[in-house]
């Protein structure tokens, strides 16, 4: 299954194999980068290994996790980059979850101007999230993607195969944008998701297909995200700062895990200042818990967490912007709430920990 | 004057004043990012100081100077734009030569994925060459522009003025690009610029925006340089290397001095092996010569420019790559020579010196 984003590119929906590695040498790049970090070369490389040939290859392996997203690991890409003779006319192939993703396209998007390249999402968040919309960057400045850029790849790889390379927690974490991507823009899709006790028995590549499709067609409409595109940040303005805030702490939640605390949150605050029923809510937050259980919020976070909002790089003023949904399938951007408001939406969550 | 740009942006062949800053303003920025080095600060500032009134401004000095266009003062640039807390509805204005644009052109166009920027080249050489075509970048690995991007300004601002601020023989450097657009694209400007014995007398306004419009028309046909726009490598082949290889020695050369002695090897190479008229070699040989002297190259260097050709990212195979003149007027591109005639243009050149 192939979807194509604006003519530019495909996104493929199936096993990494031949037929891709066939495309790819049809297009007689000079050579190819392959980057990875130290678990993706460990358990994922094995599944696309046999189909490199002898098309010259560099290879460059990275130290996995979100804290070397940093200038000082692309520095060290570019470095093996140019060390490895890499030239215009090669193609860099990004095998890793979203940090490698973001940080390998950075890399080649702005080495010698800009050379192809190609994501190979292998987490269910970079599947479903991260390959679609061309946002490249590292963070900087302990800001989460401050310096970066918008340039597409030649071509996504979406292989659900790699999912068995996941722990659980993982998996569940990465379901939290499938379960978003229902609620602003899929109301079938959302029913559906949620008569599924346990989302092990899931037909991934199908799951995938759609919600990656419901990404795709927000990104054509505003690629630049002056706009529908902001639709994608629902669960996002308060997930994003409980995500940082449990960073630094033991108990540190998964992107997923935090998501899914903000689209509870946000949609109380759609009920409560906007037109979402409450019976819309009660299945969300039902839903919700019942995926990802309860995590409580120490009241004494509120003001650190609305600070954190503040910085967000979406907002300029002092109003803090949210997406709302209107009823599930249907989101409304460039909403916002006050900060009373947004503790009253986390004192409402924490009411649900028995 | 204004020139537009695929109907992106326009260039403004103009003085740099009130008309100017209305634009700016009336584009409602969230505030301004002036970048600038310890020269420009110096004797630049000073011709737009009055325009700039009470828009929140963040002030950036780097030090001038090529040696300094690299990944440290890039990252010297991001963290005053945090520090100045610059959000994504700021917009960055450029104020220097070809180091601040590309530098600042690229730290704007990957901070926060990319806030708008305004050039306001302050060399003749940028106003001609560096204002046009949205290339943005920093030496890395010693290698020229090795990392950057193509994005476009909202605007450059082209004004003569500040070509009062500079050094003649800084003007006669830029003034070789002015001499290589008409070369290869303009024939009725070659022989009017031929004329000239004095260049100081010139009518720069209209010298400039002649000369833009030809690089103009060029980039609008290639803006990727796939193509055509490579004719623009006219005398950059081995002009480049010229100033690379002069680089690391006290009678350093400007960029400019040794496109002159590219034009003049490479035309040489157009005649032996293409179509250009002895005449016409003669002809850009004597003015070449009027206007910058001669300068011998050691025979001792002529392996290490070869060297140096090689590795142009322009070049991915053994075969060097070169823009040929069929006539004044007319360039050729994804030409090749040989490194026996490469030296043997060498060789001419410095049988040229008295």
């Amino acid at each position: 299954m192939e979807l194509s984003v604006g003519g530019e590119y495909g996104i493929v929906i199936d096993a990494v194999g031949a037929e891709q590695f066939a495309w790819l040498r049809e297009r007689a790049y000079a050579g190819w980068v392959l980057i990875m970090d130290e678990e993706t070369e460990r358990y994922c490389l094995p599944r696309i290994e046999r189909y490199l040939g002898s098309t010259p290859l560099v290879k460059i392996v990275v130290p996995a996790g979100e804290r070397h997203k940093h200038l000082d690991t692309c520095k060290f890409i570019w470095e093996e980059m140019f060390r490895g003779g890499v030239g215009r006319r090669w193609c860099c192939l990004n095998l890793g979850g979203g940090v490698i993703g973001d940080m390998g396209g950075f890399a080649a998007g702005t080495f010698k101007r800009g050379i192809d390249f190609v994501q190979i999402p292998t987490t269910l968040l970079s599947q479903v999230d991260a390959s679609v919309g061309g946002k490249l960057g590292i963070d900087f400045y302990e800001v989460k993607n401050s310096i970066g850029l918008f340039a597409n790849p030649q071509a996504v790889w979406v292989d659900a195969g790699f999912l068995g390379t996941l722990p659980e927690r993982e998996i569940r974490s990465g379901y939290a944008e499938i379960i978003k991507h229902a609620l602003i823009a899929d109301e079938q899709q959302w029913s559906e998701l949620r008569d599924i006790k346990d989302i092990r028995g899931l037909d991934w590549p199908a799951v995938i297909e759609r919600s990656v499709d419901i990404k795709r067609q927000v990104v054509l409409k505003d690629p630049f995200e002056r706009g529908i595109r902001k639709a994608l940040n629902f669960g996002h303005t308060i997930g994003h700062a409980v995500e940082s805030y449990f960073l630094h702490r033991e108990d540190r939640l998964l992107h997923g895990e935090a998501i899914a605390i903000g689209m509870i949150t946000e949609s109380w605050l759609s009920h409560e200042t906007g037109d979402l029923s409450a019976a819309a809510l009660d299945d969300i937050r039902d839903y919700c818990l019942r995926v990802y259980g309860h995590q409580h919020v120490p009241e004494a976070s509120f003001p650190v967490l609305l600070d954190l909002m503040r910085q967000d790089k979406k907002n300029d003023t002092e109003a803090i912007n949210f997406t709302f949904l209107e009823k599930p399938g249907e989101a409304v951007v460039n909403k916002t709430a006050t900060a009373d408001m947004i503790t009253r939406s986390l004192a409402y969550y924490n009411s649900l920990g028995s």
